[in-house]
């Protein structure tokens, strides 16, 4: 008996600030004696551990979630003005375009109402001086890139062609009288640019190889060929056409207007990703423009590829914006979404693949960054872009790829905003020229050697 | 001049051989004296390294394409009657399924037309004995799943839930009349199946966390509850509902029937993977069921265990199947399309990719016919079929993912018979338990410790 | 008061299956309030899943680990005789190799006193038939190839140059005089033999470039050029020098006997793999070799490459065994390392990653079982051995790399078993045709086109 | 015969450019005929493709190769005096270090003679201000860290290990006398320091499971326990112990002096990396040593932590360097060695893994040069650091294998100056922190939970 009452006053030394009510529910679901055996059995290292992860979780659970810049290039390395712009177009993103995109994406549509709200920003021609564009750094129109394709790759896509594509070629290589007559409606979205270069046999990045004619017949130009996968082409109002003059073979840009009767645009079908993005697939047959709708200082493939050295960058930061979409999406999943009675971002599996995740997305927003500084130095070759190419778009396979995975069967599903992503990705990989060709850029630049054949 | 005609007389030597007509015809083409000069500068294991290219290019070019089948499993390995019957459902799948399909998917609708064609084969149901099947090996049922899924993994799918899941559950599981009843139908996709096992919070393979409930009220039993992701549940004869007992908390079996009051089954919208398979949100409220529709072998999850022990195997066939059809259509597209003016096939780094599409296709060949063997033998377990779902998963995630690559843009396209490959690979990652489940399966047989928690 | 007794006895109700004293204990370690706090906190599912893990970690310990053959390949597939030769072989390799091998290869010397206990095995030549070889099954020999591998890839090595190399090119390729005077005593290991092929300008698998040449002059052949890489060479009764015959520029092979003075070996140093081996950098000097010594049936390249191709597939095994060896080294390792008073191998990382190997593991063992398949069937091709050498010498890369990593530190140090493998595999690798060589063999195969320049 | 004289002047026309005599040569090593049979086959696009590659490789061949530095973070970024002095450390390093390296690392010893040569670099302490020391940024430090590692890694560890653990563990944790005491002989290496935190059985970063002890008698204090991998210990002048005071559980820091006798080093053997870096294995027996040796503001692991943190990112930018020195070499290797009469530099396979070595590189640097940024702004949080080591060690491994690859079998060999990275990496990839831990470290940061148990 003594032993009894020494053992009550054990259990009283034991448990005084133990909640007696919760032990007792708790009794309930598991089993004590096992717990007691158990825990028995664990050293001081490993008991300390599981208290200080009982107390860590607890107290980190109020913490804010590191959202996917984590290491502070926006706040810390923008200026003011700068960062209230992308925080503007941020804001617009989450407001306008996220609620509608995977309905648009999976009808294969266009948001045409959007339209004039992204004029609104007054984002278009970012870099451009003049002609009622804003004249800011490649490193904002970077960014920007990334926050739009951030909530989504086909609205990007979509202001990338008429920002950079279109108005980069008349901004570039037009006359003076040019630029006058389109880059200001075009800054506003009151003009919508297409840019075809790409045909059925001659893939984005094959340097002279286009197939499509130009004839030069009095003062007009007769084209005839084929170009596929032009994007915004079924709606827009003037179509930027790369065509080989039969008589000196260069290479020349013709600006062709919306209802021109020698075009016909047929819009591409059964696409699995960007399936947001009307592409055109363009037939020319015997299509008349007048020579002062040819761009005035387009004379080769070379200034062709001026306009895809200073986009390149661009697709490159889309490539971040799909990888930072799809992890912010997957880690709000894991914080919250359950297994074995715990949120699943507390197991280690998928931690290692949010980890994996973010650091790929940080180091591809670090090599952007410095890019896009190149680009503002006046420092960027085609390799550096191409480089940037080949890495982003590698890297953000991956990460969607996990993004989809933490997120299990129900990754497979749009409204969780993971698999848009993971299609996407997929488009960003091989548009602009595919990593093949673009390691191919990368490699002679660095052993003096050309490999493409 | 002595000079000009021993010239002459060399420029006979040199050339009698030589079709003069083609030379002059390169000549407008290419830069004579610039190849000799280039040519001059190569040593002879360089020549003879080019002469051996353009001799055997032209030697092998004739050669017929060897299939996915590098190490001869289905030729060498099968028993006559095997062979025939894996070459009568491929040519089936082939004519039948395969020109329908890209647009079945697109719409995400089911082709039920197909289905007395499927019936016609004969296939259903293939292990079990009596009841109208056919009793033929694991082996066979996994290469016949590989041959399917190769050609389409929705429709591999849906066969796989009626033939194993379904099928399955009342062979295992079954009382004598419950087999009578169901079976034979079934077979002959009278009668179509469905195996409701997951639900909203716990995913495929987390067992015994149900939370849907059955109650026994006299000889009727009421389930409550969600189950989602329920392959061909919007159209299923007879759906097998697993509940929890509240009595002995027990998980147990139900044949639920098509038009059952209680339960209400909503087709699940805007899938970006198996769009063919029609997948059921099922809610139940207070849903009635018989005793005598309870199987009546099914005492704990550990009998639906053995269930999906069976068909786990036939999930990593599913994905051998989709990484053989998305190689064999880059490889027959690879060896078509030009770049440069060479298919592009005859490029190192799209042979790379070949190669390691290859290999690893070989290899999950070669596993899952010993995981078969091993089936056949009596010998397999839990682990051994998580351990090839994982492994199979995995590397067909990376086959399909090259499929895309070397077809650039056109691999985004579903008519070049990629595309919709990479989407189903992404729910077979996923269903029938994920990589992580089904990895802690295999790590906790080898290591000996659970780290589920 | 009637509080604190009805307390009492809940506490007594609670406690009476607890031991109190281990519960005296704990609660001098732990914080038992916060505990109790924590568990509550917890949901009926999550703490029945704590319940589980430590049920079935407690369970499960007693289990003997499941060894590095996880589809019973060799228990179940391998005839009694065989299974019997596998196992004493593997028996003798760890009580005879594995405790000296790490100082050996640290040292960067071959252990001599080993070769008559290799030689009593009976295992040398196995596949040959007559001249006292044992006439088996070249399953059995790749069987072989991976018990040696598993211990030390060196020692494999020094065998597969003897056994296969070497005495291969003499039964495949000499006259009945030629394989009467070398292959008995070569069986025994009484004869070493080595294998010239590889230069410094020309690696292992490139196929008639050699720049060695052999003139004959009356009945005796000049040798002049040199040889890099050669395994066994510094020590080797015979070594078979394949040269260039100067007439007809045909590839011949020459029996060197020791002490020729137009041969002076040297001993290669500082390697980072395979340090065991004794590679030699020969130098032929007019070297004369009478016409009797030559290969009386090499008449070209051609009959080179039968004998690489028949030990083509033994490298892959090797390849199998060096990743088998790591990973068993790596499973024991974790399953008694602690970190946070837990085995590591019950954390979820450390699982991941031996799962990964384990599956990698597997796959390489079933494709492999087929290529010996093929081989004993009369149907290996090239390609056949190049795939399998391709796959499985990434495959093993990964395995090393992952078994170093879990060990930490500590899989750097040569005594833990994983560091010498990680090492090995880089050498395995490249030898025998590099990936890219290899790749190209079986890419031309399947596509038809010629890639390598 | 007019047939004959018209086939001469075409001849002539053909070839009135052509060297003839460079030609007749020609005809003798390649067959003519067949070249112009292949040649007409083409299409005119192939042979542009063709004519562009001759002319651009032509062209390209001059370029002097681009080194590791692809976005110019070094030239552009460094103001004018942090430029020259990583100008001056990288000439030193291939000056006096690159020549003896590979026999140090080979024989496992260190290179004692170079230690006044660093010392005359003045970067010791580099950002540490007062006490004789430069008062640079971190910046440049990590820049400086990364020249160090691009020769020899080993070099670069015995750096770290003086100028960041050892010295700034007492400048950050000292009182003043302790600093003036050692800082300014450390600073010019006349005092040699080591680092002991590292346990037989607790890793480099598991907080706070020190098992070492220290128990105050009197003014002094009393250690034992031992302590594993204590980077140059076996010949430091100063050794810091961190071990856990017995009275209130915290760790504390104690300046340990050679001599001590209580202190025994044993150096360890048998390392397959890092084999210049002269590990000890300490055992401290009743060790004493004065309350004046205590680092007076150590008061418990945070504080120990907090050094960590500084010199972590030492750790990434080490691992870049480590890659660096890898890719560089390859690089050159690549562009000099021929195979099939080309550089093999010249082939599509290779330049794939130079690219994807230079991506990584320079993704490495920009993430690495971002951090260093972050903590010359006082914004960097062990997460940081953190993601920083597990993206750089993860991506090295990836190059230092590439570039192993590339060299076929010469990358198993020393003196290629590429094995000794392959090797090195893997002690890089395990130290301060695994790739597990430092991925719980982020993975606590960014879910709010902790799972490392």
């Amino acid at each position: 008996m003594p032993n009894f009452f020494s053992s009550l006053k054990n259990a009283y030394q034991l448990f005084r600030h133990v909640d007696f009510q919760k032990l007792e529910q708790l009794s309930k679901k598991v089993d004590l004696p096992k717990v007691v055996e158990s825990f028995s059995n664990m050293d001081q290292t490993q008991l300390s551990g599981l208290m200080k992860m009982m107390g860590s979780s607890h107290k980190k659970k109020e913490l804010p979630p590191i959202e996917g810049d984590f290491y502070h290039l926006g706040e810390e390395a923008l200026k003011d003005e700068d960062r209230a712009l992308q925080l503007k177009v941020r804001a617009f993103l989450e407001k306008e375009v996220k609620p509608v995109v995977n309905q648009y994406w999976l009808k294969a549509e266009f948001p045409f109402e959007l339209i004039p709200k992204i004029a609104e920003l007054n984002i278009c021609g970012l870099t451009y001086k003049g002609y009622g564009c804003p004249g800011r750094s490649n490193l904002m129109e970077g960014m920007l890139a990334m926050e739009m394709a951030r909530v989504d790759t086909s609205i990007s896509t979509f202001f990338g062609v008429q920002s950079g594509l279109a108005m980069g070629s008349i901004y570039l290589l037009g006359s003076e009288e040019q630029k006058q007559e389109w880059l200001p409606g075009m800054q506003q979205f009151k003009i919508i640019g297409a840019f075809g270069l790409t045909e059925p046999e001659v893939g984005s990045a094959a340097a002279g190889g286009l197939t499509t004619t130009a004839k030069r017949v009095g003062n007009k130009w007769i084209l005839n060929g084929q170009k596929k996968w032009i994007g915004n082409a079924t709606f827009s109002d003037v179509t930027i056409i790369w065509a080989r003059d039969l008589e000196d073979s260069q290479v020349k840009g013709f600006l062709v207007r919306k209802g021109n009767k020698g075009m016909h645009v047929e819009k591409m079908q059964d696409k699995m990703a960007l399936r947001i993005v009307q592409n055109g697939l363009i037939t020319l047959t015997n299509c008349e423009v007048e020579e002062q709708d040819r761009l005035q200082h387009a004379d080769s493939f070379k200034d062709t590829a001026k306009v895809l050295r200073m986009t390149r960058a661009g697709v490159a930061w889309q490539a971040v914006g799909c990888a930072r979409g799809a992890y912010e999406s997957a880690l709000n999943y894991t914080r919250t979404r359950k297994q074995f009675g715990k949120p699943i971002a507390s197991f280690q599996l998928i931690q290692n693949h949010l980890v994996e995740m973010l650091s790929n997305l940080t180091a591809m927003q670090t090599l952007c960054f410095r890019l896009s500084q190149l680009q503002d130095q006046g420092l960027l070759t085609d390799e550096h872009a191409s480089l940037a190419k080949v890495f982003c778009s590698m890297r953000t396979r991956d990460v969607v790829s996990r993004a989809r995975e933490v997120m299990g069967g129900n990754g497979i599903l749009l409204e969780y905003d993971v698999a848009r992503f993971v299609a996407d990705a997929e488009a960003i990989y091989s548009y602009e020229g595919t990593k093949e060709i673009n390691s191919l850029i990368v490699g002679r630049a660095i052993t003096g050697f050309s490999a493409f054949v």
